[in-house]
């Protein structure tokens, strides 16, 4: 065991015997940490003609609208992931009924899975990283206060398959990465 | 700085204060390490009536056949991950046509996301980690030297699904987590 803690554990960068990225690797005993992109799950609700939207409690993007959506735990199914966020933000079950789209940005290594679902009742019950609960009709969301480029991206992909029993799911529109935070007035 | 190194790094395991699963937390300076799912993607590719396995030359399972799959690096977008590992298994480029699967292995933290794609030039060039790379008929295809149940999933949805230009991507078959290993016979 070497005295210089600073040598411990993975902090030495290099591409590992027959890898293609660098990786931080322990000099010590050849700990190869892998990094990976994280997943984030959610989903878009819909009760009747109204989507649901909750108002951030916290940061990033505090006071700003987003669907219920968060990071996938670990030994958690994604379906499951999604309803969890769902219940945690908006104290609220819902039924998914297809997978809306998959996002990637690629600044964060981000990958967002995104569901459509359905409220059965509209009672809505904010949780701690909630500051509201809403239902709107669509032109009643508030498009200057959405707290995330995926989030006009999905609110639009779920209108285009909102008739749809079946429907292939969305990916990033062309050109865009979602790796710019969009200039919204405050709210 | 505390003078004993193993109390340095995230190595207490606690629930953060608003936070709701354990973590692994640093007791000198509060830092909290979030430990993720990781993802897998990659692509079953026909030409024509033919499947693309390739037989892996490392392990976990190897010898065994599977479609081009593997983790998504940092700062890749998923499409272009799987693009990447269909160039890398077996030396080829196709193109993307359709979300076949997302498929979780909760006992491994593993989310899997499967592309339809297709081949235009059959000629097969297998990288290191691929033993042989090979065009299968249904009838042909090496069920007992699968590598894991996901390619089994994955081969059938992909029949489902060979002749809809637009589908539903499917998610694991009722009941099943694929977290085993299906009993095969040795190649």
């Amino acid at each position: 065991m070497s005295d210089a803690p600073s040598a411990r554990g993975p902090s030495v960068r290099k591409i590992p015997d027959g890898d293609t990225h660098e990786r931080l690797v322990c000099a010590e005993c050849g700990y190869v940490q892998y990094d990976n992109p994280k997943i984030v799950v959610g989903a878009v609700c819909a009760h009747e003609d109204r989507l649901l939207l909750c108002r951030r409690a916290i940061n990033p993007r505090k006071g700003y609208w987003v669907f219920p959506a968060g990071y996938l735990e670990l030994n958690e199914a994604v379906e499951a992931g999604a309803l969890r966020e769902v219940r945690e933000e908006a104290g609220i079950e819902v039924a998914l009924d297809g997978l809306l789209a998959v996002y990637t940005i690629p600044r964060i290594s981000q990958v967002q899975i995104i569901y459509r679902a359905r409220l059965s009742d509209p009672h809505l019950a904010p949780g701690p990283e909630t500051l509201e609960a809403r239902l709107f009709r669509w032109d009643e969301v508030p498009w200057e206060e959405l707290a995330f480029p995926t989030v006009h991206w999905a609110l639009r992909h779920h209108r285009e398959v909102a008739d749809l029993a079946h429907f292939a799911p969305r990916a990033n529109p062309p050109g865009e990465t979602a790796d710019y935070i969009k200039k919204t007035a405050s709210p």
